[in-house]
């Protein structure tokens, strides 16, 4: 391609400081080093990560930075070593990396790669440890090694998966962050068998795809519990077989919840991070086996806390990041469920805008009725 | 026997109230009703419960009452319906029953049995919640379903596991809570692999436990950590490879062992009944996959807490009771274990007495060098 080893130009919504606007700007993206590639972002959503971190609840948030993690696009260029990936290919960006070779990835027991996580976690490439983006010469940070609020970034060859080119960039751009987030709680981590009762704490795109998973699962019954009554027809439609209100309750909901289910429920997923309710998600479990995943991000400094009664008779505290799945051996998997409709992803598009809109897709990220807003990049 | 049927009156050690030295009375013990055993107890150790409830620390302990939950002896009569075990049978009280038809014994996920649970919770018979125990009319009350300082107690058919009358009961007592409840943490509830790194929190008898339940199942490193440098000799015969005092380190415990293991162990287990500890405990385990086991109990009203990004990182925090045996099944399985040499128990047993001496026993428990006590019931 004509922009190979050169720096491309082009828009991307950097964030300058926590809690201000983003702005749109024309950022220099530098050519992708020894195992990098450098991806021209189509679609990217907006998840409750982004706007954590944006409204600088992450004591490791770096400023400037270009935020966004759920996306897909289309390789540029590949750096020297990258065989994986060539110019064309359909791809979506992974912030959970996969090398294959670390300790983490080779236990078997974790999706969790370390490879490059010393870099991400601090907003470079590994390499150099510099930026590929900067204006004007001032660099400006990457974040989650993904970066995709922007029309080019520049990942680690093991943080993008290769994709069916079938499949609908706008849509699947989803299966970066959310749906297997929630889908991957029940199937990986939670690992829930049919016929069992499963309660999931805040109905989001999170939430909601917990229930799709349940659903799958052979879930026996699917409650639902949220602050906001009106997810409840919308949920009805990803598997939800009850709601709860907390607010139609003065006892505590763990109670009722526990009232309501002969004893507690088999799962639970905390899909709010709320530090409260990940307790409550816990308790209303079932002596002996209950077992409760974490899934919303708290607040930094938070703490979870319970009896250890609740523990030593027999109920399980775990959590989940990106559900347990390898990214770039099964998020490929989960576009051809997609394309086979074994999953929905088109559901959980609420809204769509373009990559100048930005800010009023965060604005909508409050609204109720908003699960996932899909901004196209293009100019 | 010439006693069937009829009260026996015969020695037990009766906790009047909280903190006060427990009392040699002549107990009345009233003949075994439908479902019920009585046992001519021979041999009883102490355990930590024991000492927890008698220190007023339990709030749902009751007094008065008689103690004991670790103990062997023999069937003296059995009531209505019973047909699991008779007179003569060697027996090894259980305070965790199993009925084998709750829907926690029949859920295959679970030892905790419900089926008397509601009335060993409050010192009674299931039958009409009433004790069978009293002096001069006056009721005292059960303890855990069990209450061994005694010379007879009557326990529900289904808390009584028949054994092999060629195990010795003075040194198969112990198989009834301390040694099963160590072993079994580490093959039942944590399930430790070959080759895994484990760190013990507490180098008591459960700690001890624990190590040889770790080294059977192939441990490479066992990791010792008490704050009494004496238990380190003693806990290298039950496989104990490394050991750590916190009070030789400035660094909180956890990053300690972080260090030592380059990123954590595999699983932990905390066998104290330190809050602080757990918390520890669960923090030194390597993200992606470390699981902590919460083995020791706390005081009451104490709480476990983190951070839930340690959960979501990879971490699991689980609980055991009882080490996840199912009782009546299992126990008579551990005595042929020992009499076949495969677990120790011999090794556990560092003071002997007789039930007089109880008071004594309890002192025994706060010096280091103490174990277990085994108290023998004869007059
Ligand atoms: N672990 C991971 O890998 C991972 C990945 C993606 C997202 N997340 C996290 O998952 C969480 C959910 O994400 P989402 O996009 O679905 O969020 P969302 O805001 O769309 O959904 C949250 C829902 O919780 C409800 N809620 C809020 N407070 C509540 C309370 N006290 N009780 C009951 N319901 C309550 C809200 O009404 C809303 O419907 C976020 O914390 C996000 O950061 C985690
Ligand atoms: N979950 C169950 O089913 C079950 C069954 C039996 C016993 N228990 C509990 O297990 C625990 C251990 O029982 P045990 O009989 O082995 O007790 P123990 O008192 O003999 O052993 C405890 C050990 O912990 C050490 N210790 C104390 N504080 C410490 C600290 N801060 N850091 C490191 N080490 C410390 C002590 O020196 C001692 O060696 C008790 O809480 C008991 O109630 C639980
Ligand atoms: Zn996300
Ligand atoms: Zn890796
Ligand atoms: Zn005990
Ligand atoms: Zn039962």
């Amino acid at each position: 391609m004509a922009t190979q080893g050169q720096v491309i130009t082009c828009k991307a919504a950097v964030a300058w400081e926590p809690n201000k606007p983003l702005v749109i700007e024309d950022v220099q993206v530098a050519p992708p080093q020894a195992g990098e590639v450098r991806v021209k972002i189509l679609y990217t959503a907006l998840c409750h990560t982004d706007a954590y971190t944006w409204g600088g609840k992450d004591p490791e948030g770096l400023f400037p930075c270009i935020l966004g993690h759920e996306a897909a696009g289309i390789v540029e260029s590949v750096g020297e070593g990258v065989t994986d990936v060539q110019a064309g290919d359909h791809v979506i960006p992974c912030y959970q990396a996969e090398c294959g070779e670390c300790k983490f990835c080779k236990s078997g027991k974790t999706n969790l790669c370390g490879k490059v996580r010393a870099a991400t976690g601090v907003g470079v490439m590994m390499s150099d440890r510099q930026s590929r983006f900067s204006i004007n010469g001032k660099p400006i940070y990457h974040f989650m090694g993904t970066s995709t609020f922007s029309q080019y970034t520049v990942v680690h060859d093991v943080s993008v998966a290769k994709i069916d080119p079938k499949a609908p960039l706008e849509k699947v751009c989803l299966l970066g962050c959310g749906v297997p987030t929630g889908l991957g709680a029940v199937w990986n981590t939670a690992k829930v068998e049919a016929g069992s009762i499963v309660a999931i704490f805040g109905l989001g795109t999170v939430g909601l795809a917990v229930a799709e998973g349940a659903k799958t699962a052979g879930a026996s019954r699917i409650i639902g519990i949220d602050i906001d009554s009106k997810k409840f027809d919308t949920a009805k439609n990803f598997g939800v077989t009850e709601f709860v209100n907390p607010k139609d309750h003065e006892k505590p909901i763990q109670q009722v919840i526990v009232d309501l289910t002969d004893g507690g429920v088999d799962y639970s997923f905390e899909c709010i991070g709320n530090v409260s309710v990940m307790r409550a998600a816990l308790e209303c479990c079932h002596k002996g086996w209950g077992t409760s995943v974490i899934v919303g991000v708290a607040a930094s400094g938070q703490e979870i806390s319970t009896r250890p009664f609740q523990l030593v008779t027999g109920r399980v505290w775990k959590g989940t990041a990106f559900g347990g799945f390898k990214s770039r051996s099964q998020v490929p998997w989960l576009v051809e469920k997609y394309l086979k409709k074994e999953i929905k992803v088109d559901e959980y598009i609420t809204h769509t805008l373009t990559l100048g809109e930005i800010n009023k897709a965060f604005d909508l990220m409050h609204e109720g009725g908003c699960l996932r807003c899909v901004l196209s990049t293009e100019a």
